[in-house]
Order: C-alpha cells, then sequence, then structure tokens
C-alpha cells in the first residue's frame, strides 16, 4: 500500500466536507495529511472498539479548527465517524461539529478550538497517564500526541504548559509541531522571530525538526520519541500548509474555506478520482490489516491487564469501580471563628483520604490557599504518585492542565489560586463548563476583604462575572460549616466543574448554617420570629452581616448558590423565599448583579473596585 | 559617597513601613536594594519636578507586590512621596497602597500587582517611545526599564509579551530580571527547570547575567543595555531574596511580611541606626546632587525641545494639544445590510484620518475582524510610524500592551479579537478599567450567529461577564448606524476603556436607529402607535427581532449600553422605560442574566452554550 495514496484520501475528505459545508479549515488536515497517516497508520496505538481504552495512545488536536483533519483520520481508523457524520461536517446535530467536542464523537480526546489549550490538556493527560503507572505499572506505557500548529504555540497558556512538562520530565508527551510558516491573517514573519528549537531545548525538550510531508521521516521521528526518556519531546513537522491546492497552498488563504472553489484541480493534483468522499479499497484493507494488529496487541495487554485485576482486585476496584458518593456529615463542625480558606484544608484532608485518587493544584500559592493535601506527596518525575501539583505562577496552564486530567478520567483534580486571578485561568475554565468536567476549583481571597493587596487582588466582579459561565456551579460558603457542605456538593458533581469561594479572613461560624442544606443553594439560616415583613439574601461573608441586621420580621436567607437554588422545585423555591414578601435586601461584597433575579428591592453591594487598607476599614468603607 | 549605605536605607525603609503595616512583601525591597541604586542612583534618566516629562526613562515594576522597592525609591529620588507617605504604607488613602496605582502616586508608570502584566505594559511603553521617534526623531531616545521577578516570567502574558518585544525589535526596552530562585511558595527548582538565559536568546534578547548586590555590575550591564541596538535587553540579576534579614533571606518566607520580627537584627546587619525610617543626610545630598545632573540634561533637553516645538508646531499640537472630540455627524449613513464588524471597520478609517494617533492591533485576524488601518502602515522594527500592531495569537499580550500604550498617553490604541477570546485578555481589560485607560476594544463574531464554528466560538456568556467589569463600558450595537456611534462614543470616552460587541453576521440597517442616540445608552427605536401595553428591550443583533414580534401598543428599546443608561438622569430612564409599563420582555443573544435589573418580566435569551451548523440554523434553534 502506498501510504502517500491514503494521505491524499484524508485530504479529498477535507476538501469534500469543507466544501459541502461550505465552512472550515482546510489548510490543517491538507497540509498535515502525511502526519495523519504517520500517527493513525503507524505510529499510534489505540483500538477503536473499545475507544476508551486505558492503554491507548491519547491524541489532541490542539489545532482544533482543523477539525476535519480529526475526522478524517477518526473515519479511516475505524471509530464510529461514518462519511455520512463527514459529509454533515458543521451540521446541526452531526457528529462532526467545526471544532471537535468531547463527549459527543467517540475518539475526541478533548473539546478543542480556542488556541493553546489543547496543549495544556495534553499535558494534563500525560501526567494522568504518568500517574496511572503508579498504580499499574509498566501495563501503562501509553504515549500522548498532540498537534498544534504556530497558533497554539505562540499562546501563553501553551508556553506556560511547556514549561510544566519539561519539568515534571513528562517524556511520555510527543508534540507534534505543525510549523508551515503560516499564520491565519500572514506570514509566520510577520509576528514571530524566534528560533523555536533552541527555545525547545532551553525549556528542557527533545527536540527534531522533520519534513512533514516524508511519512517515512515523521513515524521516524515519532518512534525515536517515544523512545526517548526524560524529556517531554517535540516534533517540528515543516509543511505546506494546504499542500496541493492551487494558488493558496503555503499562502494565509490556505487555511480556511478558500480553497474549496480550487477544489478540482487539488483532487487531480493527489491523484483522486472524481467521486467525492472517496476512500479506496486499498485504504479500507490497510486499516483493516492495521485494525487486526492493534487488536492482537490489545487482546495481549487484556491478557496483562486480567492478571493484575486478579492479583490487584482493591487497585482495580479503585481505578475502575464506580465512584460512591461522598458523605461529610461525620466531619467534626468547627467550633470557632475560621476564614474558610483554612476550613477548606481541613476538609481536603479528609476528602483526600477518602479519596485517594482526589488531587490539587496550587499557582504558587499553596501557603496561602491552604488546599495541600499533608499526606499527599509532591507530584514530580520521582513522585508520579503525588497528588500536590505546584504549577508554579501558571493558572492558565493549572486550569487546562486540569481539564486534561479531567479528560483522562481517573483522578479527581482540584486547583487553587486567589480569587481574583481566576481570570487568568477563565478559558479554561469556561471549557471545562462546557466538556461538562468535574473540576473543582478552590478559589480564596475572596471579595475587599483581601484588604491591604488593595484593588489589583481585590475580586468584585469576579464572583458575577463567573455566574455568567453557563453549566458552572459557582459556591460561595458563610462559614466554616457551609464550607464542608460546599466540599461535599463540589465532589459529588460528576456533569461539571463546581467555583468554591473562600475569605482569607476568619469567619464567625453561625448559628443556622448547615452543611445539608448547601446542596440546595438557598435556604432559610434565620427564620422570621414575627411575622415575616422582610427578607435579607446574602451569600458568603455578608450571611454574618444579614443576620446582624434583621429584626423579628426578617428571614435571612444564606445563597450559598445561585445555580443550584435556581434548580431547586418551585414549591422549594417559593417556601424559601415567599413570594408574597416584597421586601427584599441582598447583602454581597461583589458587584451584585446577580441580585435583580430575585426581586430584591435593595442591595448592599460594591460597585466599584476596591481599595487598599486593612481589611476592617475596607469592609466598613463599603459596608457602612 | 558609599552607593551600598543607600541601597541599606532604601532596605530600612520597606522594613519600617511593612512592619508598621504589619503587611506587605519585603523580598524584593530587599532583595534588590541595590538594583535600585543602580536604577534611580545611576542608570536611569529621569526629572520629579515634571514626573511625566516625555524623554524620561519609564520605570515599571512588573512584580508589583515589591511595591515598597517602588515607593523607597520615589521617595529618595525626589518623587512626591514622603516619608509620611511611606509611614502610611498600605493605609486607606494613602498615596502608598499595597500595589502601585497609576494615577494615584506621581512616578507610578502602571498599575501592577496581577504578574506579568506589568512586562506587557513595559513593551506597550516601548512601543509608544518608539513610535514617538517617528514624530521627534532623536529628541526621543529614552528606555523603559521592566523589574520583574520569576511570577512574571513564568506567566503565559509575559512570554506572549517577550516575544513580541523581540519580533518588533524594541531596544529600548531593557528587562531586570530579579533571579533569586525562590517564588512565593518554594524554592524555583520546584517549577522550573529551564535555561533562561538560552531561552530568552533563542526568542531574541540580548541577555547579560550579573551579580544584583554588585551596583558597579548591575551600572554597568545597564549601561551596556542602553547602548545596544537592534534587541531588546535582558539583565539577569541574581540576587539573594530579604537579603540580610535573617532566617528569612534566601527562603520563601522572605517573600511577605515574616520577616519583620528579624528588624532589629536586620537593621544592624544593613548598619542602619535604630530610627526607622531613616534616610541619612548623605543620602540626601547624593540625590540632591543626582537631581541637579537630572535637572541640567532636563534643562539642555528642554532647549532642544523648544527648537523643535518652534519648528514642528503643528507636529507638537498634535501630540501635546488638547485632543478634539470627535464628531461622525458627517459620516455617511450606511445604506445596506452589512455586518457590523465591517461597518466598524470603515468607520475606522475615517476615525484614523482625523486622528493620526490612533493606533490598532488585531491577534492574526485583521482579516475577520476588520480593523486594519488602510494607510496606517505596519508598526516593525523598520517602519516604527506603522499603525497597525500585528501581535500574532497572543490576544493576553496585545492587552496589556495595549494599556501600556495607553499608559504613556500619546497615542490611542484600539485592538481587536473574536468576542469569545476576551476571555484571553480578561486580566488586562481589568486593568485597563481599574487605571482608567481609554483603551477600544473591537470584538467581532458575537453570539451563537457564529455559527458553524460552534460553541468553543460562541460567546454566550462574554458581554455578560464584560459587563460585570465596573468601568468598562459595553456597546453593543444593532446594526451599523449604532455601529457609528458607538465608536464615536467610545473615541470620546477618556477615563476608562470600551468594549464595542461586532457582528459576524449581516445586520439589516433598521429605520429607528440612531447614532446620536447610542451615547445615552438606551432610546426608543421604534416608539408605540396606539396606548402603549409592552415594551420590547433589545440589543445588539436582536433589535431587529425585538421590532419584528412588536405591535402596535409595543414600544421598542434598543439598549446600546445599559452602563451609559444608567448612568442617565431619571427622567430619561423613566422616559424611556415607562415606569407604569410593567409587561417587559428583553431579546438578547447572551446569557441575559442583566435584563432583570430593569424588571423584565419575560426573557429571551441563551441559557447554554451554543451549538455547531450554519447562522441561521443556530439562531433558530434558540430563538424559536
Amino acid at each position: 500500500m502506498n501510504l502517500y495514496k491514503i494521505a491524499n484520501e484524508a485530504r479529498g475528505l477535507a476538501m469534500d466536507a469543507i466544501a459541502a459545508a461550505k465552512s472550515g479549515h482546510l489548510g490543517l488536515p491538507v497540509g498535515c495529511a502525511e502526519v495523519g497517516v504517520a500517527l493513525f497508520g503507524c505510529a499510534m496505538r489505540y483500538y477503536p472498539e473499545n475507544a476508551r481504552w486505558v492503554n491507548r495512545d491519547r491524541f489532541v488536536l490542539s489545532a482544533g479548527h482543523g477539525s476535519m483533519f480529526l475526522y478524517a483520520w477518526l473515519h479511516m481508523a475505524g471509530y464510529k465517524v461514518s462519511l455520512d457524520d463527514i459529509r454533515a461536517f458543521r451540521q446541526m446535530g452531526s457528529k462532526t461539529p467545526g471544532h471537535p467536542e468531547f463527549g459527543h464523537t467517540e475518539g475526541v480526546e478533548c473539546t478543542t478550538g480556542p488556541l493553546g489549550q489543547g496543549i495544556g490538556n495534553a499535558v494534563g493527560l500525560a501526567v494522568s497517564q504518568k500517574k496511572l503507572r503508579a498504580y499499574m505499572g509498566d501495563l501503562i506505557d501509553s504515549h500522548v500526541f498532540c498537534l498544534c500548529g504556530d497558533g497554539c504555540m505562540q499562546e501563553g497558556v501553551a508556553m506556560e504548559s511547556l514549561a510544566l512538562a519539561a519539568h515534571w520530565k513528562l517524556d511520555n508527551l510527543i508534540l507534534l509541531y505543525d510549523s508551515n510558516d503560516v499564520t491565519l491573517d500572514a506570514s509566520l514573519s510577520r509576528t514571530q522571530s524566534e528560533q523555536t528549537a533552541d527555545r525547545m531545548r532551553a525549556i528542557g525538550f527533545g527536540v527534531q525538526t522533520v519534513d512533514g510531508h516524508n511519512i517515512e521521516a515523521v513515524v521516524e521521528a515519532l518512534e525515536r520519541a517515544k523512545l526517548a526518556e526524560g524529556f517531554p519531546q517535540i516534533v517540528i513537522v515543516k509543511t505546506v500548509i494546504g499542500k496541493g491546492i492551487p494558488e493558496v497552498e503555503g499562502t494565509a488563504k490556505a487555511h480556511g474555506e478558500s480553497g474549496i472553489k480550487f477544489a478540482k484541480e487539488a483532487r487531480q493534483r493527489w491523484g483522486l478520482p472524481s467521486e467525492p468522499f472517496y476512500v479506496s479499497e486499498e485504504t479500507r484493507a490497510f486499516f483493516e490489516k492495521r485494525l487486526a494488529e492493534l487488536s492482537n496487541s490489545y487482546r495481549t495487554w487484556q491478557t496483562r491487564f486480567d492478571a493484575w485485576k486478579t492479583a490487584n482486585a482493591a487497585t482495580h476496584e479503585l481505578l475502575f469501580g464506580q465512584k460512591a458518593a461522598l458523605s461529610l456529615d461525620d466531619f467534626p463542625k468547627f467550633e470557632k471563628t475560621v476564614a474558610t480558606r483554612t476550613a477548606c484544608g481541613e476538609v481536603l484532608q479528609s476528602i483526600a483520604e477518602k479519596d485517594p485518587l482526589f488531587l490539587t493544584a496550587s499557582a504558587d500559592l499553596f501557603g496561602s490557599t491552604k488546599n495541600y493535601l499533608k499526606d499527599g506527596g509532591d507530584f514530580s518525575a520521582n513522585n508520579i504518585a503525588g497528588r500536590n501539583l505546584w504549577v508554579g505562577i501558571r493558572e492558565h496552564a493549572m486550569g487546562a492542565i486540569l481539564n486534561g486530567i479531567a479528560y483522562d478520567d481517573f483522578f479527581r483534580p482540584s486547583g487553587a489560586t486567589f480569587l481574583v486571578f481566576s481570570d487568568y485561568m477563565r478559558p479554561a475554565v469556561r471549557l471545562a463548563a462546557m466538556a461538562k468536567l468535574p473540576v473543582i476549583y478552590l478559589w480564596t481571597h475572596d471579595s475587599v476583604a483581601v484588604g491591604e493587596d488593595g484593588p489589583t487582588h481585590q475580586p468584585v466582579e469576579t464572583v458575577d462575572s463567573l455566574r455568567c459561565i453557563p453549566n458552572l456551579v459557582v459556591l460561595r460558603p458563610a462559614d466554616a460549616e457551609e464550607t464542608i457542605g460546599a466540599l461535599e456538593t463540589a465532589y459529588n458533581r460528576k456533569d461539571g466543574p463546581t467555583a468554591i469561594i473562600l475569605s482569607r479572613q476568619d469567619l464567625p461560624v453561625l448559628q443556622g448554617t448547615s452543611r445539608k442544606n448547601v446542596a440546595s443553594g438557598a435556604y432559610v439560616v434565620q427564620a422570621e420570629s414575627e411575622a415575616l415583613q422582610a427578607i435579607a439574601l446574602a451569600s458568603g461573608s455578608e450571611v454574618a452581616l444579614a443576620i446582624s441586621r434583621a429584626n423579628k420580621h426578617t428571614r435571612v436567607v444564606s445563597f450559598p448558590s445561585m445555580e443550584l437554588f435556581d434548580a431547586q422545585p418551585e414549591d422549594y423555591r417559593n417556601a424559601t423565599l415567599d413570594p408574597r414578601c416584597k421586601d427584599r435586601t441582598a447583602y454581597e461584597a461583589t458587584t451584585g448583579h446577580f441580585w435583580a433575579k430575585y426581586q430584591t428591592t435593595q442591595l448592599h453591594a460594591i460597585h466599584t473596585f476596591g481599595l487598599s487598607a486593612p481589611t476592617v476599614e475596607v469592609l466598613k468603607h463599603f459596608f457602612k
């Protein structure tokens, strides 16, 4: 079989799908067709009949706009992506959306498209696979292949992530950098002057550069990269973007769909018949043979796995069994005034004990965010079992790496930084919400109560801006008791990320707070003792304030999570916020934009950035 | 004068201020004291009596947590930071807040603290200074000095910014990297393994490494860096964090305020008397002499400047004169259906013609964001007059660099990317709002109407999340006519940033829209023709939808900006949204969280992420 012929057929599929959709990105699937053969036809180990095989090589298309690359090769390789699916590229409800979507198409490891994120996800997958080795030994010898372009490489999140990959010596990570010297707008030389190979060596990568249209050379480089130990690997594949498409190849115009008007001539150059969506019998036969080999390899591995399973039943159950729901009923009640970040740190120790697969990260702030797992050890090349990830001052990479760990679905990732710096990782948080990843964010140093550090470090709009993200649950516990409930709720959520907003300052443990009620989003924390005249609504540190200002006719409702409350049955919502009571005052040390939906008539919130002064004075300034 | 003595007195000021506040970061001001002397005592040119002297060297403390470094040296150098101000470090209303705040303290060039941002700002300042040379020639030979630590260097925004600095060959930029091998949490070796000098050389920087406690060596390196041409420069200054503080020096503990308990012994080691806030007569004399020299240099320059001014009155007026308000009254009305991004692009040409100092940037999307200034030329080392900034796929750096340009206050910066990627630059947007910088953001590809690119590229929550940021005006024009008004409004805003949200898809030019009314935030775009029974509220592309669904009793209000409307007098607000009319329906292709504040009774919005399909189908799906 001529592998170059297969490459050209993949080019044809991309051209036909994008021409049919009149939309899409031709540049990468056409430019990287030989890379595709090298990966799916030769170097990568996978098994479409068990697409989530634990020891498969993972493939991440960080340059998600080149989605037809992925769909074409998944189709050829035997995944559940049919030619009809490819014909429906970018159409409503198809398996082949504009950018790859995790959970939607088998074989798609990550939701990618926003540039740079896939590189971070790949690092996370590599971390997860390294950590699996701590449990399964050499049963796990998978690699993570990540294909990215100049766009990904220019993004800060990628550079942060690569620094960590090198620091952790993730030699199971192989980055394929589709280096075609062209970005969407122009030649790469318009925006870049670096010596990439030197830069990557300086970071700590093994570097190879190959002709991306020479399949043998690419395969050889990938095989060498697979064998390399001690350093992550980058293979710089020099390609011609849109190779073979007249007028556009090698130029910025090749990126998008403008090449479709040259489809006919391109097909001729590629040696393809006029029939669209063409895959030859030889190609089918090649991949059938490949599948048979992969199937053998899978079966051999499965035999070893079965033996391991018998000998390691408990570990097997831990990794592959049903996860039990977490209960923190037995966690002792905090008696004293305590910062919720501190309370959180103590509860985390208990969670870590109950679930050995629970991990946590901090962006150079373990000392402040208090989420260090005391018996967890530090993840490193020398301690792949370590459960604390020291990610440095790289919030965005932390977000993308936590997503990668969550995509792999063995370890339960959480990560911490100051709430105000959640902005630095926001694009990754958005993707966690979209891809329904159960990441837990521990964001401390809430509100202007941060004090002396001043407005740059005081989140005021941050909680509201997080509430905007669909499928992100935001929890702002009022005290240590609600913090216990928040962690239980977050842990038990499986279909999306949860943010827990924690105080730097000490907060009293309030009388009426309840860990159990957190899951309902809002509840009466102090009932009116006489006829109801007013409702006070508050979250977090302001629940105490609301209670302090309540009189006998006031009902105080603690509101740890609007998203969870809004999901409650109407009965519960009406019982909590009596609709007949129109006098409603909200207290929250945020911009407070979300309270209007509860028909509040008064709002005590913060409408400007904060200021630098001791906490008590700042709070007095804003809540006179 | 013994310069080392001055350094120790600066250490003392930092120690005393932080001890008084019981809060702050000792590590940098103490560790970099010799660097401070080298900068403010030797290498830097400045003139405190004209703190904004156009040809001054700029100093950016990217590691803003080390603010006592800046305050101590500003004090010694003769800026308006008194010892009393330093005594009031981190107190309410003082000139010495926890992190440096632009516009609040003379001599503070940028609001810094969120790590990495200052590096981007410094690149922006260097761009601005380079561009000034296009007008003022060798009258401008200033440098931008930026002091940063490991934290800044690890951040993606810094790496993106440094790549651009190298690409643009900004040889007026000198980065001082306080390399102390310690981050807040731990030794640097816990999170980093790279060869920084090699990496910086590979990027395209001139690199020197010096002992940061050897003043002569630092000065020599800085002087060499000042003379270097063709490349930006980094001086890696090896320091011991918290040098001289017993028990903590050289360790992560030196970062914060924990060293204050060793104040007494530290003072002894530094050779300081027991008197706190001590500055010796010799130090005063040294800086008086230095001021006299700087004053001479300033005066000599001023003479040249005056001659230039006489010969170049028009250019002088352009750069230093009062800026006229922009009027777009004469801009022709768009007749045809047109995407607002396209309309924006055309209006920008007119703005660029009226204001030669108007600049624009795009994150590799000029072809899509349409903001390229046709006669503007491209900024590069060979064309410092260029007005289009090609920043590559580096949104975050773009944000920080636009801020840097705005801090310099000569050029009017704008920048574009897809709206959904505003998340990538959000930390810089927040700082623009906080520092009151008049940056204009042109964010295109609004809402699910993006179509086939699918949920990763479809902003749904993004507009709402931007509305959360204090002092950011968000404008979402309904059509080309409102786009003209939006650009006029944005241009004329001087005390903060403005975001303009633009459509990818064509939008009809509506009958009732008015460029003039945009400035009031909301206005009646179609009045009820019979008795008022309902009000429809909408922004952007949904104004047409609201009009199409209105009957004779419905008033349709176009709402380009909630922030601007909320700032209108009550009379106007009541006249627009008749308080007697309780039936209020909002239409917006966003998460729609903000409409509740206008007492809407129905909401047509989007409560999930979008989906990949042609625009018409996606819109039909969400707005049945």
